[in-house]
């Protein structure tokens, strides 16, 4: 083993070290009035209880499918091409390493929704004294769980890449744990899905009961869908996006590591296949480095703060970046400055992905302007001027996307290596994810300061604190969007190290040397393919009617409420809070499970339909339906998230009185134009939050599935 | 040459005469009052006025892009392959059928919109004798485009073919015609798109002003608007749709005959190329008798009587389809059964998609009818609701597809011949277009209703003529849906065949025996995929915008004529027609352009871009985009059309007051809920008018661009 190896382990207890003494800063703080302390603790109870319930069946779900995992792969692929490991032990290996996965990605769910939770009360408070303190209070508990997820992952990938004897056997041993990729997107999808599910449902049918029909205002106290909805903020962007990026960070260094094997077996050097925990490593210390240099000077716009923050990140991580490939991948070539090249196009890839996704959805610029614009003719042109934006986004992603993978693919080739190009975009994968922590940090920033301006709101905060708040919450909405761009794009770089993984993997199972060849031009290929897109637009559907089915079950209890105790209204009556949450939990719980169960179903059964037709294995069609689907999901998650940001963005922008009309007048809230901009928001949320974070997560589950269950098409 | 070639004649010249006769028919009837005449007259001089406009454009763009297709192909291409023919032989001929091909498919737009027009009139003038006799003029007007733009595809590909030296050496010429298709598709993308903003902008800005700003009811002739928005339909509807068919047959003829090669080759007999065309003719009749046969028995809804037309149509075409094959590819095999058998399941195929684009937007059905439910909530609701029925019907899409070019395929390949599998996918798609003549028939029924209902409003027709044409507007509404879905999954049926016989051509034009292998594992090859998927996204965006680009400048000119002349809302002075019109032309004319020349120039541009990246030529990533963008694109169009259908349909139930309050009380026209549902109605209207069927032509396109162009990329 290498000796620049001891940082693995090193940087994971650092980094939970960090995350310990982040957290007790943070709790150590008032939660505020006794009226913020009773509203903290009744989202709690509301986020615990979600979870509990929510997890329970999650857990369920997984113990189910680590058996047939189990089962399948061991029964039907157990005969093959493992030396001295019969069926029964690939069996328990997957069905461990899938239960493993699974838990640690439930884990990191739950701590980041706690850590965000207990932040909430602390942040509204600090937001009492100041802006420098309410954003250090919203940094530190959101960076608790972005130490800890990425620890976790790098660690949990390492512990049982050498129980499952990574020291004797490196060239087997990826392909034992890639269950726990599996695991861990099975768990992140779901938890995605019910979050986003839970937290949209909740936002619209607050809106649409209290806004529309009862015509009282966002976060008002009188309506009982209001703890459901800052709740939901918690279950969907904070556990949903950490377990998110949990499975992300596993899935890709578990691919790249397979991607490795073929270097180790020319150069017999290890290195190749720890290389990505290393840099996985490294990436934790720059992004440490980069939070604590998040200093607010002044009055300043936080998002400078972060921005400057995050640059420091990037440099550390060139950094580590070009030493780790030198320490470790000079040996045998001299050419390791190209692999160190690829690196860096990943690692600015991420620097660019934070310039596209302001460009489409802040209002400083043309498009988000264009729909504020579009409003004025009322909601229909709102709608079209908001998706025509969205639709365009996907050229800015696609392009990114396709430099960096032929960037980063030519230059691993000019290492002069056999099958470098391939890992040259896992290098650049690897280089994208360094930052992974510190983008973590941000996003779950994002919440904390929304749940702590409905905290202010609803404890009567005055309208200086309001203010502060205020403007947390704009940049938060920034933090949450820029999230979504990196995990998107860095989905699909990765897309094409996993495939390649799949690739490699299926010759490992074959027995044979390569297998690299994905044939469109044969019918069953082709029919693969149109179906992957197909279930790119389905499993949306099927996300975005959830929210809207769950939506009516909450408008039906909210109205019940109003009619049953009219005291509620005038103020007199407290609304039963716990019970809305309780049906928001149960109906998005429920409605959780079909499109869930689409991308887990759907590859394994048409890779087991297609065998018989395939003159072959079907190994190809299942690989096609796992680059198109990929490409798909990415495409149409560019839409989703940019133009549910461009959406919500564009309201502000009204209500904050910055559209004028034909004499420059300020056309502000209440306006006609305001109610079409709020329609586009509403339109914009399940996009945006429950169908494009999903299908990021729908991308790499797709590819964490097909890689364990490719003994079944062979 | 086989003796059964003589239909191909007969039946071309067969279909003229009957068109003329239906013409003679339809034009001798009365064009009604004083006033239908007039407004029938102001529409006809408004519909000449944009086609005249817009094809001098389209003529212009033809001439450049002729000349630049014949010099490149010429100079690149023109020193490889082709016996006997020199560089400027190629240049020559490409040029010279790229321009037949334009002038045939704009000559059918033009008799498509010109007949419809002059039908619309004496439509709403028969519908004040009875319904029978109204359905009895719009059909037969229909029928004259949809045979004559049928019969001039046929007899053009047929014409261009034997020019081009088809008798001596046949395996040689179709490679000569492709120019013709690429012509065809050239001008269609451009009807459409022209078309298509201009009705929907005209729709758009026409309601957005009278309805909305100004409270007054539709097509009500105060509105300055009104008479472009009747325009709107036929150049639309008509212009471009006859335009998108005539390129379909065209272009599935010949990348049916370039199929056809490879088993000559084997054979010697040239039926194999020739049995396209053969085929074609037979629809032809088929489709005759069914119109033929199309009797409204007593008051019955006029749709069972189109239905049963249809049906008599297929049961036609499974004749003509057995007789063919078993005349023309029996010689030599056996198993020719195979083949009429795979001709069969494309004419299914035909039927199936009826059922399912009837089911996804009749108002009959759950689909719609959750759309009607969702409006209660309000305008976000709705479109939310629209969305998720949108992006459901990919499912059925993708799965009617996949099963027919897998059915028909291994029915191909049980004829034991090579290469007859994709040459089975060929007869299926031959199999499906067969009733073309008839569908399109049906297609402009609907505008002619559309617009005589139109003319009956502004005229004043009494309440039970406007019964007779609100019926059939409504018949109208459900063939114009039927056509789309047609459209669309003939487009996915041909494209596997247009890229086998791209494949082909590569092979042909590297000197090579076969080309079979696009490689989705190469990164290049991916990345072609990706930018494939994005191009489907961003030309919806930019059709997207062009139509409420152009609806802005409509309002803008509406709200000058109300404010300059007071009169025009009191009815007493009559509002500027013509220069609405004109500025509607003018306006959607300038937007086509961008998104028209998208398609075109993207895959060249990435074809060469590629070339010197890819270690062998870019002939591989062109097929990867030319194959993954038609699957993009058919989802995509299937989303757009289908949920435009709905919306629409879901706004008609609650206008007929068939959706109920919680009381049971019928929620009306005028409610909250109605308002809610003609937004989404408006939302709908550039997806399933502009963007969807555009997407149809767009998908065309690249095979038939990337056939020509492919000496470029090897």
């Amino acid at each position: 083993m290498p000796g620049i190896f001891w940082v693995v382990p090193a940087a994971g207890i650092i980094a939970i070290v960090f995350a310990i003494l982040l957290a007790r800063n943070v709790l150590k703080r008032s939660p505020g009035t006794a009226k913020m302390e009773e509203i903290g603790g009744m989202i709690f109870e509301g986020a615990w209880a979600f979870l509990k319930r929510q997890y329970s069946t999650i857990g369920w779900l997984s113990i189910i499918v680590a058996v047939a995992v189990g089962t399948l792969v061991g029964v039907l692929g157990g005969h093959r091409g493992i030396e001295g490991i019969d069926a029964f032990g690939i069996a328990w290996r997957t069905g461990v390493a899938f239960m493993a996965g699974a838990l640690c990605s439930a884990v990191s769910g739950f701590i980041g929704m706690i850590i965000a939770v207990k932040s909430n009360a602390r942040c509204a408070h600090a937001s009492q004294h100041s802006l420098k303190e309410a954003v250090n209070v919203a940094l530190r508990g959101g960076a608790v769980p972005g130490f800890l997820i990425v620890a976790l992952s790098l660690l949990g990938v390492a512990a049982i890449y050498f129980a499952y004897g990574g020291a004797n056997t490196p060239d087997i041993a990826p392909h034992l744990i890639v269950g726990f990729g599996f695991g861990a997107s099975f768990v992140a999808l779901f938890a995605q899905l019910g979050g986003g599910i839970y937290t949209k449902a909740a936002d619209m049918g607050a809106d649409l009961v209290g806004k529309v029909e009862a015509g009282i205002p966002e976060d008002d106290p009188r309506n009982a869908a209001v703890i459901a909805d800052l709740v939901g903020d918690n279950v969907g962007d904070c556990a949903g996006r950490g377990a998110d990026l949990f499975e992300s960070t596993a899935a890709e260094n578990i691919g790249a590591m397979i991607l490795g094997i073929a270097i180790y077996a020319i150069t017999g050097n290890v290195a190749w296949i720890l290389f990505p925990l290393v840099v996985r490593a490294f990436g934790i210390i720059a992004s440490m480095i980069g939070i604590l240099c998040v200093r607010i000077r002044g009055d300043e716009n936080p998002m400078k703060a972060l921005n400057r923050g995050f640059y420091i990140a990037i440099a550390f991580s060139v950094i580590g970046m070009v030493a780790t490939v030198s320490i470790m991948l000079s040996e045998g070539t001299t050419n390791w400055g190209w692999l160190a090249g690829a690196g860096i196009v990943g690692i600015l890839t991420s620097v660019v992905v934070v310039f596209i996704t302001q460009y489409y959805t802040e209002a400083r610029f043309r498009p988000t302007r264009s729909i504020a614009e579009a409003s004025k003719t009322g909601p229909a042109t709102n709608i079209v001027s908001g998706t025509a934006v969205g639709f365009e986004t996907t050229l800015a992603t696609a392009v990114v996307i396709g430099l960096a993978l032929l960037l980063s693919y030519w230059m691993g080739t000019m290492t002069g290596l056999p099958g470098a190009g391939a890992f040259g975009t896992a290098v650049a994968t690897m280089g994208m994810l360094m930052t992974c922590p510190f983008i973590l940090s941000e996003d779950t920033f994002g919440p904390i300061t929304d749940n702590a301006n409905g905290i202010n709101e609803m404890s009567g905060a005055g309208e200086k604190v309001r203010r502060i708040t205020d403007r947390l919450d704009a940049v938060g909405n920034t933090t949450k969007a820029l999230t979504k761009g990196y995990a998107m794009v860095s989905a699909g770089l990765a897309a094409f190290l996993l495939f390649q993984a799949y690739l490699d993997r299926v010759a490992f199972l074959r027995g044979v040397d390569t297998f690299n060849d994905v044939n469109l031009a044969r019918v069953e290929v082709f029919v693969g393919a149109l179906l992957a897109v197909m279930l790119v637009f389905l499993f949306s559907s099927w996300a975005i009617r959830a929210v809207s089915d769950t939506a009516s079950k909450i408008i039906e209890e909210v109205r019940r409420q109003f009619r049953e105790f009219p005291g509620i209204l005038t103020g007199e009556t407290r609304p039963d809070y716990a019970r809305a949450v309780d049906i928001t939990a149960r109906a998005s719980l429920r409605k959780m499970v079909l499109p869930g169960l689409l991308p887990v179903v759907a590859p394994v059964v048409i890779g087991v339909a297609f065998k018989p037709f395939a003159s072959y294995d079907s190994a190809m069609v299942v690989a096609a339906l796992l680059m198109v689907g990929t490409i798909a999901g990415i495409m149409m998650a560019s839409f989703m998230n940019n133009s549910g940001g461009a959406w919500d963005n564009a309201k502000k922008y009204i209500e904050d009185g910055q559209l004028k009309d034909d004499e420059g007048k300020p056309i502000g809230k209440g306006s006609f134009t305001h109610a079409a901009a709020v329609v586009g928001d509403t339109v914009g949320d399940p996009l945006k939050d429950t169908a494009g974070p999903s299908l990021h997560v729908l991308v790499k589950l797709l590819s964490t599935i097909t890689l364990v269950m490719c003994p079944l098409f062979i």
